[in-house]
């Protein structure tokens, strides 16, 4: 029987809505999943007849049992009439918010068996209440997931995150022995879980130029990073490094490992964009449940125009019905 | 006439003097210029015939009048026989040292119209008493050039750094709107002068992750970058930005631009090197004098193995010759 993949509209003044709908209108993905739209039901199909997409939207419930058309399942009730393409509104922020609740307790309660997040702004989920710096934070949350780590996956390379969503002077101050270990272990049995590698080799990145170049520039690698990795192969994994990113990535050494950790967002998404751009999806590992989402944000100044490529959020829709496989 | 390049060999621990030897003797050179290695003339001689190189090397002073064989400004006199591949030393350190000295002093003396430095280490460098962070340093306070501004050029883009050699920690509590519009000016100057671009289109990268999203994520985009473009679109230059790193060199953004200036190291150095490993080079913008180098470090694990590659060293060398063109 094929999966039943949530997935929710995200902000409907950004993107998110016409990529969920172009997608699970789709052909590949129409066979391999049954996909179920978690949005407002009256702003998808005044969308849908705006832009012209031609789907063929059927309010159900869950579980799904003979899907007609393309499913959603309603969150608006008919009050989110006020789309603002562009901008960042209270209403953009509750209907994502609550397409979010809907579908992670879904998925908690077996209803559905992975979900698929299109973007939303933290800004809108801020002043609709929800106070969290991302959907990956919130998703944590609600299906009881302590421990999560971001990752960004593409064809070529697999990136796993140790700090995410916060200023880079941050990211700087905040990396820990206990940190990098944590991030790895969950990374790593994600690695054996979900893409069912037995024995992961993983790369880790340094903090500074030239991974601090014997400490000449910082002392993190020697203070940190290569403690973290001494406990990390202490507890048998395969752990190597810390590598300096520049040469890393200049060199292809990535092709040597399962997944690379990086010590900050831009050190892990400059080098996945460049090689993959618009076909990496974002996955959070740890998580009780299966969630990916696609590489990009709400585009605001694409909404509302029929311009938006759905590559991503087509990839992150594959491998959410993949690891449902390998649940199996 | 063809102009005269010095090459200094650098550490000879390292790769270094391999490079420099193999790249002064190569055809695509010796057609464009006349290369005259600044080193240890007895530690070349006998590397050149352990590693069967088959150089001519020759003993010269300058200026070079009529070249034989790979011309050679001994800075050795006999006392540097003591090398140790692979590792630092006193000896290697200030071989290095003094042949920059000899041809940073050359070329302010119009003895040479460039230099080119090969790889030296900066640990071996402060080991024998020359108190740099680097050779970029060096060579700015040894030609009385105060304001200068390190840049990775390659086919695909060119990088100039706001930041050069300190830890990220430090990297992100320095960029400060000054500094910004300090650097941004030096490049922009030698877009002008050095590669004869009247108008220079320049981008400039935020700090923070998604440029800091509307100081969600740091307030660095808001604080400093955007105040420094309007200081610098104040002054007539052609500057945008603040741009997300990732999307930026994802959507291949940085062709459209003449520059782009990254905020610290990792963050132009990734991009650059995935996109031209192994043939980007290093350019000093600001300098009374011009130099080049290589964009590979003394790789002190293939020292004396003659496996080391000289493509970065070749094009630092035609990027020389090229600047000492457009110079006339």
């Amino acid at each position: 029987m094929k999966p039943t993949i949530l997935i929710t509209t995200g902000d409907f003044n950004g993107v998110g809505p016409e990529v969920s709908i172009k997608a699970a209108a789709h052909a590949s993905i129409r066979k391999i999943c049954t996909p179920v739209l978690v949005g407002p039901m009256n702003v998808l199909e005044s969308l849908s007849r705006n832009l012209k997409l031609r789907a063929r939207l059927q309010k159900t419930r869950l579980p799904v049992l003979s899907p007609e058309g393309i499913p959603v399942l309603d969150v608006g009730d008919g009050i989110w009439a006020d789309v603002e393409f562009g901008r960042v509104t209270k209403a953009g922020g509750r209907s994502a918010g609550v397409a979010i609740e809907r579908a992670v307790d879904a998925c908690m309660h077996g209803l559905a068996q992975a979900m698929v997040t299109a973007p939303t702004s933290k800004e809108a989920l801020n002043l609709a209440g929800y106070q969290f710096p991302g959907q990956t934070e919130m998703v944590a949350l609600l299906s009881r997931s302590p421990q999560v780590a971001m990752m960004l996956v593409s064809k070529t390379m697999r990136i796993g995150l140790v700090t995410i969503h916060v200023s880079l002077k941050e990211a700087s101050q905040s990396i820990s022995k206990d940190k990098i270990v944590e991030k790895t272990e969950i990374v790593y049995k994600d690695l054996q879980r979900r893409y069912g590698i037995k024995r992961p080799r993983m790369a880790l990145l340094g903090l500074n130029p030239h991974a601090g170049e014997r400490g000449l520039m910082g002392s993190d690698e020697s203070e940190s990073i290569a403690p973290a990795i001494e406990v990390l192969v202490g507890r048998g994994l395969e752990v190597e490094g810390p590598f300096a990113a520049d040469g890393f990535f200049g060199s292809k050494a990535y092709g040597r490992y399962d997944a690379i950790m990086a010590m900050y967002h831009d050190q892990g998404l400059i080098p996945i964009k460049m090689n993959s751009f618009g076909e990496a999806v974002n996955f959070t590992a740890g998580l009780n449940i299966i969630r990916t989402s696609p590489d990009h944000g709400t585009a605001y100044d694409l909404a509302g125009k029929g311009k938006a490529t759905i590559t991503s959020m087509l990839e992150a829709i594959k491998l959410a019905v993949h690891f449902t496989k390998a649940a199996e």
